[in-house]
């Protein structure tokens, strides 16, 4: 082991030659501190500013504070060694270093620092890098290729890729779920998904298998084995899940459409988190044979877009809308769900809402309690995905992530009476929201407000995702179409967020759902 | 359309506000220009001066002329526009512009320049940019995964992952050859070949399908409808080929052994430009059944790795060669390819062969008319090739880039008479190398001088190829096993360029000379 608190001679690197001594072994000792992930002396050596930056491809980070706690959360660089260096004097106290990185398994890294001497010493204001070229983002992706299966036939939707959530069936492919363990068991499957298919009979090519928070129970987007994904549209935010593959992979441009499931907001929530189009279908009217089931009875396939002619394009050709009959231009509000909203977005909907009314009736009305709506919602949830994988669960204990972990084993303890008595409290309900949506579409906030932190406590976490399914399980429970348009912005700590409007329309309204979301977008912009 | 010629108010942008307005018209008139990649205007905009920088994840640029020849190869950016502006004054004259540019199709980039004011105006002198998040390098991979096939058990190679050329059947996968027409007609194999198959016996991972050139039938690397590989040793160069895929994945640290075939010497020439470790086998040693052909006669499969160790890990596991005698520490030098060696190479080579003497008997010997052998070679090469691959060429016209279908014009003229000749002329030239390698082991330069740049013009591309391939064509004439260890080091116009020191043993002492490569290695260190 090499004794940290030597002070070796640093390394002749090629370029060092016109570097001042003490600036020198000042990147020195920064370098070191990058490898041994000393978070002390890196924060020590980015100057202790709110205008010091940081920037990579992920995203730039201003002031030393987000610096400092992006740091803390990030994990170490890979053993690497400097190559070469580049220096340009800019002013006195004032210098460029430019370096070039090898790293010891392959690749090479490009760091910019800008230095200045400050009173203790010289210290970075700002940093520029490039870290060594991945293959691919596992957090994203788990497979990806050009294509990774051609579209089967020319159609609609040729020239579109798809990236489809780790749960669709995909002949030759196994399906992972989100877990190590479960794919490491998973065979090949024999036939693929017919969702799957209808898209590439479309003419649209799969780009690749996305990943999906654990059985897709959750709907933060984390992943405690494959990381979580990079938000596309708020950098520094959690991308919102379960699908989070493929809204993130969508968001990046890198898909045009995400094929995923949504059972209790699994696509509307990152939809909204990220600025896209996303559309969770009527129950039953999309086939989900070959797609791992979570809850039966609330389980859909559906979409996600960067646009809404992309959706609309896919809409039309998945779901043969052609004898749906167009929804009314009419909107009823939940108060109830307003109350739920944080105020920033209730005040950027009723903005919304405003415009609207210009051109609609708008009626608000009561939902019900959302609260209680969702405590059966959640019962009858957990004792259909305990039916679905508890078997596998008890027969691999310890396989899952701490929040999924704690709610399968929280689903293990429903009792068939309570999942009935659930059941039966749903049905009042369920008629309210289907009365509701018969000669109006339903409208609100798809999510209390903008995209958590990547740094937020598993605590904040909580208390959001109760918030957001309270918003999110009314179209569940009815299984009625609801779509995610990125319609609002509002304020966030990580910057200007979106978050989408919510529409809930009639059983079979789909296509028309969609249309219908397009011409409020043109009605309110 | 938008008239490029009127000048528009530039947008307001959050941050640049502080930018004085002089420096902000710059900024904003090189984004257009970076946008409508009007290289003038780039060149323009980037001081004209041999210290100007410009670095992304590809490597770093030092100089005006260096950075305007990169633009000119690069073709232009996806739509975008500027989000965010960050401004920090340097000096009197001197400026920090950290931007956010947010692209059409989803991603953002980062931009950081370093302006100072000329006598001309503000000109940028550094920049680093990172551009939208890839999906992945569609030039090194066409499917990629984590893993995209696992192993097939625990065994020797576990933990390690392969990049496949993509040319090996893997079922329920296409092969595609390099070649997006042929790729598009292939159907799905039944059958995963054995070479494939031994390795995820063997406990290692595929990582993914990678990039050959088209029907493996060049050496530089290049490939007119996916790109051309980065150079994972130098940036700016060629990767080598036809294995170029393979070989940047494992270079770059993003597999750790690429599975690859080498018929005229596309296995040891990207090695030699990669600075990896790369083995031919003996002709027929290694199963070539599922691996598309291109000359039979000539054809055999073998391995890249960035170290000798793994190198020698992967052979003792495919080849079950504990029969293999050791081959004798006793070496013969072909003064014919040392004539070949550009100057620098053979310096280099020199230096070494003087470290190996102090241990070694060497033997300076005549192998022949290499550029006989060589022509003869190809004559076969191409009556097979054509043999292989002409029915679909001619069903398929216009389906290859300009140097490979120049290549397979030339072999579709190849008479029965004249391949006949040539076979019979190439018998004396395999029996004087078998002769030479039955109680030593040749030893010469890979190939005649490091990677040549990724600018450089077709004529001199063809002219290295030629030179080249008469330095790799005795091993494949004799189907003796040859190595490329990566242990020269070279001046290049491109920095410091490595080159690969070629051993040719006996048929059959495959893993045996793997064994003696690194003996040897570790003798001239």
């Amino acid at each position: 082991m090499r004794d940290a608190t030597a002070v070796q001679a640093p390394p002749r690197i090629p370029g060092d030659e016109t570097v001042p001594a003490e600036l020198l072994d000042a990147f020195h000792a920064y370098e070191r501190a990058v490898v041994a992930n000393d978070l002390d002396a890196l924060d020590a050596w980015f100057d202790d500013a709110p205008d010091t930056l940081r920037g990579d491809e992920g995203g730039l980070l201003v002031g030393h504070d987000a610096i400092s706690a992006f740091r803390a959360q990030r994990g170490g660089v890979a053993p690497r060694a400097i190559e070469r260096i580049e220096h340009r004097p800019l002013a006195d106290g004032t210098a460029l270093l430019v370096s070039v990185s090898r790293f010891d398994a392959g690749g090479r890294g490009l760091q910019t620092q800008i230095w200045r001497r400050r009173a203790a010493g010289w210290r970075i204001v700002a940093a520029h890098v490039s870290a060594r070229p991945r293959a691919f983002d596992r957090a994203i992706w788990r497979e990806v290729g050009e294509p990774l299966a051609p579209a089967a036939a020319d159609g609609p939707l040729s020239g579109l890729s798809f990236a489809v959530k780790d749960l669709f069936a995909i002949a030759g492919s196994r399906v992972g779920a989100g877990n190590p363990a479960y794919l490491d068991e998973a065979r090949p499957a024999t036939t693929t998904a017919p969702a799957v298919s209808t898209l590439l009979g479309g003419g649209a090519a799969l780009r690749g298998i996305a990943r999906t928070d654990e059985f897709a129970y959750s709907i933060a987007g984390d992943n405690a084995h494959y990381g979580t994904p990079p938000n596309g549209a708020l950098p520094g935010a959690l991308p919102g899940g379960s699908s989070s593959g493929p809204a993130s992979a969508v968001a990046l441009g890198q898909a045009d459409i995400g094929l995923a499931t949504d059972t209790a907001g699994s696509i509307r929530v990152p939809a909204s988190y990220q600025g896209l189009w996303g559309l969770r279908t009527t129950h039953g009217r999309v086939p989900r044979r070959g797609v791992l089931p979570l809850a039966p009875a609330f389980d859909t396939v559906g979409w996600l877009t960067r646009d809404g002619e992309t959706l609309e394009r896919v809409a039309s050709w998945c779901l043969d809308g052609d004898a749906e009959a167009p929804l009314p231009w009419r909107f009823r509000v939940p108060v109830e769900a307003l109350e739920l909203a944080e105020p920033a977005v209730r005040e950027a909907f009723e903005e919304l809402l405003a415009a609207l009314g210009r051109t609609a009736p708008i009626e608000r009305v009561s939902i019900g309690d959302l609260a209680a709506c969702h405590e059966r919602f959640r019962t009858v949830q957990a004792a259909e995905a305990w039916r679905v994988h508890g078997a596998w669960l008890d027969a691999h204990p310890g396989a899952l992530g701490g929040a999924v972990a704690a709610r399968f084993a929280a689903a293990a303890e429903v009792t068939p009476f309570a999942e009935q008595a659930a059941r039966e409290q749903l049905r009042p309900f369920a008629a309210r929201v289907r009365a509701l949506v018969g000669d109006a579409v339903l409208i609100l906030p798809v999510v209390p407000g903008p995209a958590p932190s990547r740094t937020a406590e598993p605590d904040e976490i909580d208390a959001i995702r109760t918030a957001t399914l309270r918003l999110t399980a009314p179209a569940a429970v009815a299984g009625a179409p609801s779509i995610s348009a990125p319609l609002l912005t509002v304020p966030s700590a990580l910057g200007r967020a979106p978050v989408g409007v919510g529409l809930i329309g009639r059983a079979g309204s789909d296509l028309s759902l969609v249309r219908l979301a397009r011409a409020l977008a043109d009605a309110v912009s």
